[in-house]
């Protein structure tokens, strides 16, 4: 690694995707914070006075002075990390694309592009393949790469090992979700306390597609889905980070509990041996005992950065079924992104 | 219906479902609450002192005072309600059934017996015909009427009209149940503030495969269990009352969407012509907003003793799915072992 | 009560105060609700469709159809229920009661004007005659009356029998108050699952002072506020509703435990003579257990229109301590609203 | 210090404390844990078995695998920190003590003994000095050394520096209190789902006495108490940790604003400059906000060591008033016996 660290700007850096990155970038080995971006309305104004931190009691000393700026493609930075609303991202990170910027982005708008990297380093690391042609498309000099929904990242972490093994004909997938994963201020209390609401706007298509791309194949020209069909319901449930996911799956050949446990156990993917500053040391872990993962309890397995699994067991109707939890904020959004820089850095730099 | 009411005495009565039976049978039109039995630490005192009550501020007026006896079989009434809990109930539900009481039992020990209904009215009240068999059998003068398991009782509600008119293979069903089913002290809450539990003992297996005898028929000498497979993922959530079920059903046929709404909107259940004191005017209720039911709207609809449905909609993998939500200690446990009281003497014994 | 019902109206009739009076008005022997209005967003919508119901799962039958119209003194009606926010409502109000609209408010803006009452039937029905001097100072034909602060009410309730027997001094009080008094979306769910929140923004100052309003006299002229010191520290819990608070006590001269009691169980407030359809029969209850009042248990006494006390005990500093618990949107707001007008017309058209 | 590590064991290792203790001991530069003692039932198994694991995913790899012995004062250490149920707790710790342990404890027998230290070390060290009165009136050559109940603790440190600069005569505190505090399996969740409950056993009494032994001076035969009065209503709250208290304050001087806060921004214990492993750097934090202190967000300052304070505005009956919040399990608990146990080794053997 160089001694110049990479210059980094975090855009929507005051919601609670933005705190996230803020929070995970603070004395990063390889990034360097020197621009936050906001809404017009926070533009020209301290990043300490703007936010409304809610990780815990303040933001990190290095960014409560910093001054927000516009979200333009002026920002004096090689990469800028995006926690911007769907609804207002996808054109303006083709804009700052286009203009030369790297963009890794927790934003929904490009995630399905045919040229655009979905990625999760534990998953699909290969994918990064897709940049240079992205490139090309377009006529950019930076590239957007993307990270997944929260809620398909502990299913796609499940999957990945099993259909890489075994493969996996279809899975069926229920969600029950934190609160913090709808943003602030997101789901109102009268909504959620002592509820549970089955349904989140477009999420069930999310997790049915996003995890066929991210198991999927970079074929040097598109992406090729995996062949696996997913079918999803989504809850919002009185927790406040951690989305839990009930799934069954089918293989295609029949497979033992062992088979399964071994898949899980033995993966090691290949960025473990990278030394990336984010990665978990195991991405995945399994738990024995017959009640877990619960997010009181999982939610911060290796440091956020993991996916924790557990009740293993068989399903009369698809094979074989469990559940799988993820930190929605962590590894299901800002963290995912930072670790996708730091493969990017890592594997197309050198030494970074 | 004659004048004299028929006089029950209620096991359990301090617990909470004996509580939710001491609260439906206050005043009821039927039936007459003179005899309640209690722990042996309970007995000789007054139920006003013993409960610990859950539903508002007090017991019923009429229930207080009254002093709590042995749960044994000298209670001077004809009918017991049981809200004992599952392992002391079976053999203690059997000396009481020999001894000439009818026992309606909320408790699992004689469900999958091969001479004893487990029903709903709504569902299978044909299953009363089990009865004469169960007093051949056993030489016994009373007899023994179980309900299923609270949850159990939203997915068989949803499914008979669907299995009746269509016909169901194959079922996919994840639950997330209100900590109300597990009794008082019950779940702790150091586990379930702000979290869910994937496990909940011995609940898989009862979702799997009560609906099936519930489904099937009464074959004049057994139960011929409903061609059905089930697969259940059993969640406890952080929320008082209410189990809410996701559930995913492949039929024996092609169907639309219009099919399934109709199977459920033109179901018209034979008691309803009965006009038993607690059967709900619509035991099916579909909400046609995306994101019902919900415990905290969706709860008390038919006063707890419906079942509300919603979210309708394709499922890739299996057909159709949808969401389900019953009260499990009204419709889930008390009030069905009431309803099946109310049929039973309204069938049996003509005006009552 | 003559045989045509009085014709209400309801402003802000979708938010979270004014689906109570539509709730509690339903079948209400003395008014027809003839009028709702909203916002310009909702006007000419009809409000079944405009309104995001918290109470349960459906608007009564006769309001969904209904039409929402604009909050103008054009409504054919003779009383409104003002659900009004705060800011707006004051002009507004002012506006209706000039057109000769009678005016029940649950808004903050004329609470402490010093000819409109501050009103809770059982506590100060005498403050009804300052209407004919509001009237005469601001040339109006119709009025305003107002309800208290849904926090200040259990105080208030608590207070007045003391107050009247005994004379009371000065008071410390700490409440705890469930989320639906912020309304609709009010709390976000991250700032409240699993925390506390030691502050809501104008609160304290209002159950400092209200009470002394509410305590003290309709001179003839102004009011004269009761001589009573009260300090407030208010705080926002995790509870959906019901307003729970801990005061502490000073009274004028010695008291001893019996004398609280006293005052509170043979308090009885005149009002209860005039068998008003939405008063409590017992406006206070107290409670001998030691640990209560609680929201999930006392929420609902006396249909929500009573307020609960309990934990009478020595204060070292002050004299006695106690707990008092009312339900913040029922007597807390749309309930007192609805007594109000009542009693008016129980009060002052004779034969209502 | 000496490169050997003082041999500690831990009593009650599997209870919520006594999690706490294994959790803070990992590591220790100071103290080597060498034994683990638990119930009857749990002796001669492994701890990793026995215990329910409240404290995230896993205890820490050095206590897993220890054999739990029995609470005998045969364990082979020289400190045991106690985390016994207080109703088992008193007579053990007395057997230990005798035998010569050091004891230090959570549990509440001995607190109040008038020749045993109740003490938080950032308040009042200087009563160490009552160790060796506590050895000669009882001929022990251990010693037993106490720290307050958990919810004392917010209100003493926040008195600490007041009453040391100004003078505190009379206090009124409410306190809302995390369910971790009732340990496990505790509260039980239909208790505080939704609910607040304003009783906790024995509590008001802590609360109104510790602090004052606490705030007093070891007077050489016997602890003089600070002629401090104190009134105190305690409340559960459905958090998970943090007890949350609003404090009103008499002072025996007219004191501006500017003096409480300066009394305690200024406050500077004497163990800071001690370097003691487990001591926050800053004891006290005090918030600007207007919504300050919240479990969500200030549980964990300073490690879960610190107090957090804010809201500091006039009370118009007593002078000042205020929130303040402590992590009742780590400072509240298990923190403060293990700098208990720092601050003796670091005072009596000096070089440690």
């Amino acid at each position: 690694m160089s001694v110049r660290k990479v210059r980094v700007g975090v855009l929507g850096a005051a919601g609670t995707v933005g705190q996230r990155f803020i929070q995970m970038l603070e004395k990063h080995p390889w990034f360097e914070v020197v621009a936050l971006a906001g809404s017009e309305r926070q533009v020209g104004r301290e990043y300490g006075e703007v936010v409304r931190w809610q990780l815990g009691e303040d933001p990190p000393e290095y960014a409560r002075r910093m001054i927000l700026q516009q979200s333009e493609p002026t920002l004096e930075c090689e990469v800028v990390f995006s926690a911007l609303p769907s609804d207002k991202a996808a054109h303006l990170e083709s804009r700052f694309a286009e203009a030369g910027y790297k963009v890794f982005t927790n934003a929904g708008g490009h995630r399905m592009d045919s040229d655009v990297p979905l990625m999760v380093p534990y998953i699909n690391p290969e994918h990064l393949g897709a940049i240079p042609c992205q490139q090309q498309n377009r006529g950019w000099k930076g590239f957007i790469l993307t990270n997944p929904n929260c809620a398909s990242i502990p299913l796609a972490m499940a999957l990945k090992p099993l259909h890489e093994r075994i493969g996996v004909v279809r899975v069926l997938v229920t969600t029950m979700q934190g609160v913090s994963g709808a943003g602030y201020p997101g789901v109102p209390s009268l909504d959620i306390l002592g509820n549970i609401v089955p349904h989140i706007e477009g999420e069930e298509r999310k997790v049915e597609t996003e995890p066929l791309k991210m198991l999927g194949a970079w074929g040097g020209y598109t992406f090729e889905y995996a062949p696996i069909r997913i079918s999803a319901q989504c809850h919002r449930a009185p927790v406040r980070d951690g989305h839990l996911v009930a799934a069954s799956v089918e293989f295609s050949q029949p497979v033992a509990e062992r088979d399964v446990l071994d898949a899980w156990l033995e993966w090691r993917p290949d960025i473990l041996g990278m030394d990336l500053p984010s990665s978990a040391a195991h991405p995945l872990v399994y738990r024995t005992e017959p009640d877990r993962p619960q997010p009181a309890k999982d939610l911060m397995a290796e440091g956020g950065m993991g996916t924790v699994l557990g009740r293993l067991r068989p399903c009369p109707l698809l094979g074989w079924k469990f559940n799988a939890l993820s930190h929605n904020t962590v590894l299901g959004a800002a963290g995912c992104s930072l670790l996708n820089a730091e493969l990017y850095f890592a594997a197309t730099e050198g030494t970074v």
